[in-house]
């Protein structure tokens, strides 16, 4: 028995929709139906950008590495779990034994040797979610949606959310009333980020765009105050805080200069942290930065903060504005995302 | 030269509205023009219910402990503060040297005999706020008014609003998405502390109260959900919770009934902190209360809490009702309060 | 195939050595050669004090739940272990899905319906290790040994180790030099409650109990200063504090006497845990204990913390004094318990 | 009357010993007889390194920014202090009214311009304690030596203590038993650093040098393991970490080399915390450092924190050893400093 999936056969290729068997879980694993896969820009980045060698797996595989679905069949020993059950899927996944991984924390699982793949995940390197089934190879990466939230509106959350909820949520100690978040980047990403930051602190938060769009997006969603990137952006921010600078600056887009312009907007003791992965650095020296402010990048989140980030998407907290695409159609999704036709994230329903 | 001011003087007595000598002020010190003075439930107590050597301060003195109005006539050696600024006066006057003072933790100073009364403040042992001028013995205790806020909003923030934020705030790091909050008595303290936990957190806010205008105001204010005291809030608060209880219960109320509703509803690892002083007293034994639920009592805030609260005040994020008398209406006032006439606060404007 | 084990039959009966069949593992599951089970004064509450329908779990079942030893056979599924391998195991097993237990923190698990047994684990409901083999119902409670520390030494860790841990570890933020630790107790834990203190802060460390062989053994272990329980002790805690209290009390007995002198010499803004099952009560009330003391009970510990634990005994960080018994001299181990024969902690090696 | 001064009378020059008035306390100030001031490297930049315009000040002042000494006289207004009681000098003076600095945080203070120089303090700007006399502008700055604790010893602790117990104190959550501390540069400060982390965490410290000497000083402070700089050095702390790498790195030197070093051998989520001032710099980059170490720069300490180290010197906890000179030695003292004959740290005791 076959299903249809959207599989990258090969480097510097475009993906291919194909049939493939339908998986079986074996034991301690899970299949789901697939409600839905997000289609995230770093899919752009793996079907044009790698060759072999360079990641520590390859091709082919099926694509789609935010997914929700419902549970469709139980391996052996799988407990707490019902068949037809809606749950999201924890999208990276370590070897499940090291000190990161049992905390779930296995964005940073140190035992990579031991993972089901070094470093990835479903949709990267594994099996994904732009398929009609998709195997989850230990039940744990499972989380049970809550009510309010279905499979399509909780796809893009294990990634698109759960990457700013991570980022924003390692700062909270800073953001209490009277500090200033800075989210620069209204994107994909960023404008979810602009949400947590409002449903979860009482810090004013500033929105930093070269678009206008973008600009307008950040205040319908709640920023305090939008800056148009540019020259003045900085002062324009100092300005704002009382010459104080932001208590946390979260880069979404994480160029030179945007990481240049995190910094000098930067307040001392806070914390700048680069999410968005541009290809920028950001020469940190003693007096190069504001004293003790805290530069670090994140990479996606942990389980628990994926518990939490369901959550606010059941409760109408964090909404994704999605475009919704079939299976056939999901590699014109890819395509109107590489031409900037997509608004808020775009999701595949096989 | 006289201002008018009401005075305690006597204990088990009525306060009296007379003249007393304006204040001025010596080195370090400052006298405002006051705004607002709050009408809080503390001063009928203090009216009615004390007697000589029961406190370590005796009468007279002039009532109100919860005050903001402008900045009048500065003492030598005072810096950063302006003739004419509107100005939040922090409560609590420790003796300014402690490890707790240095923090602008008043509240729990730990060389008392060294403060200017010991365990009080203006209103509290030392001339408070009921009057058209009030000497504040050091500067420090002043916090300037930010843009958005006058005295007459700023005065009830001071207490009203600094104990529950003091008590919600110590509790962030419980209050997650998922996480409950429960607020027990939505008075003059929990309808704000509602406020706070909505503003400041992404948990759900469950109000418990005898009164259907108290829930029907919770409601409004944000609550996720209200529950009626009584025999069956507690299974009502468990089922809410899906049965693990609630990460942190406020009791604003602090009576036998109130703390065994609390223990009764929280759940292990939680919080429960006694806020109001009703009296009561909470058996605390291995198997009497779930494990590790943390208990304990909360009084009045902390300095830098102050100017957060005023923030969450200067953008309408905090609001209380008021009912505004002038000063010769105060006594009118407190027996107002005292008939439970008063919805929200009242404040006297001198 | 048979293996000796020490088995609780009925309640309020001795336990007997008796031949059980060697146990084999299911899938997840691990057996272990034993290398040492603790014996622990909750035993002998288990042999005496409880009656059918009084606990989640009846006899009859293997005692020992303070245990270590070496991987014997791994059922299907198990990754990250070997044979021979020297482990400790985890004590409390709870249900594995919750996100207490996705976290390690079994001893608060939210679904004990769905545990292996409610509230319980090997030795409390489900065979222990007081016999030659023993089985773990899941890979996930086993905790390998680090260099330099055996089974022998390991096996009380895991309960007269980890509990005082736990106790102290959440303390550690108020444990800042200049702090004071009052240790309650200087028995089986809170022996182990001062090492751990003076291992992992720079707090100074006073020790209280009725013996002044277990003041010596504190001095021995690096307290900083002994009082003797009785009427002055909580004036010499606090003249020895400079009258500012303890910042936290740790109450290894739990009577009610200890709990009032833990109150009377507890610092505003301290903790004071309750760590001993003594049938104490402690009344709370607002005037009562010093303002926002926070007064929690804490059960045993987590699986992270058991790693940490381990880590200080191989470094001899932390150290237990044993007796060592044959499993053929259990009984006798529990007899001498019972009469106060035995110094530190009594392990059985079968 | 006149007293004896080191004085830096112009920038690129040698300090001259010359007669100054005796400084007489304003309101709220206080004078000090010195008892130790330390001999600091960074004097040696100050006296060769500057012209006029590069920093906030000018010359001339008195040299010596670590205090120590007696209360001699105060000024109007001031509590909480007794003649000739001993106490040490809070170095870094701010507005004093600012957020930060109310919290002690003199660091950090943002109101630089309302400061009695503009970020500076006692022979940085000001005069400082290279003098029989030194003025303290506020009396806040002063922190009594708790007993058992000299001028003699305490005067190098307000600087070359406290800035290495602010690095690790913030550290702290990271520091579990298990983790690796890694202290780059074992000099004046990195030698306390040893001890500070030796005395309050339970973390393993690994010291890195280029100097043999160095090491073994590092191995008689309680190192745990040391390293030598150079090509292996990186490799040789993976290994030590079991590839982990360390949790915390501290870098006492803040070179190029060091700073890559730092960031070659930090582990996932650690800190890497450069406190040298080495005119380095570290190239932050999304894959150029492991995931979510936190980067940042620490200068000097808080008030608070000063209270606390000066009880780790009390306590014999943390130890200087100290080179001896009086104030007319002084000179030869920064001469031996700059010709590397010191070993731990010199004093001037006027």
């Amino acid at each position: 028995m076959t299903v249809r999936a959207l599989r990258l056969l090969d480097w510097k290729s475009e993906p291919e929709l194909v049939e493939v068997p339908r998986p079986e879980p074996g034991p301690g694993q899970v299949v789901i139906r697939v409600g839905a896969a997000g289609v995230c820009h770093s899919d752009l980045h793996l079907m044009h950008d790698f060759s072999p060698g360079m990641l520590p797996w390859e091709p082919p595989f099926t694509l789609g590495h935010e997914n929700a679905g419902w549970v469709h069949a139980l391996g052996n020993g799988v407990t707490g779990l019902e068949i037809g059950q809606p749950v999201a899927v924890y999208g990276p996944w370590g070897c499940g034994t090291c000190a990161r991984c049992r905390l779930g924390i296995d964005t940073y699982c140190e035992d990579q040797a031991n993972a089901p793949v070094p470093s990835g995940g479903g949709g990267l390197g594994l099996d994904g979610g732009m398929a009609e089934f998709m195997l989850v190879p230990d039940a744990r990466h499972l989380v049970p949606l809550p009510d309010g939230l279905d499979p399509l509106d909780a796809a893009s959350l294990t990634d698109a959310g759960l990457t700013p909820y991570h980022a924003v949520r390692r700062s909270w100690p800073k953001l209490v009333p009277g500090a200033t978040a800075v989210v620069i980047g209204v994107g994909g990403l960023g404008h979810i980020g602009v949400q947590i930051l409002k449903a979860t602190t009482a810090a004013r938060v500033v929105a930093v765009d070269t678009r206008d769009a973008a600009l307008r997006l950040a205040l319908d969603l709640g920023a305090d105050h939008v800056v148009p990137a540019g020259d003045d952006a900085a002062a324009e921010i100092r300005s704002y805080t009382a010459g104080r600078g932001a208590d946390v600056v979260l880069d979404f887009v994480g160029s030179d200069s945007t990481l240049a312009l995190a910094a000098s907007t930067s307040r001392s003791l806070g914390d700048l942290t680069i999410v968005g992965i541009g290809g920028g650095t950001l020469p940190v020296s003693f007096f190069g930065v504001p004293y003790e402010v805290s530069v670090q990048t994140t990479y996606w989140g942990t389980r628990p903060e994926l518990v939490e980030v369901l959550d606010l998407g059941a409760r109408g907290l964090v909404k994704t504005s999605q475009s919704v695409y079939g299976l056939d159609q999901a590699l014109r999704a890819y395509q109107d995302l590489r031409e900037g036709k997509i608004e808020g994230r775009a999701v595949v329903t096989p």
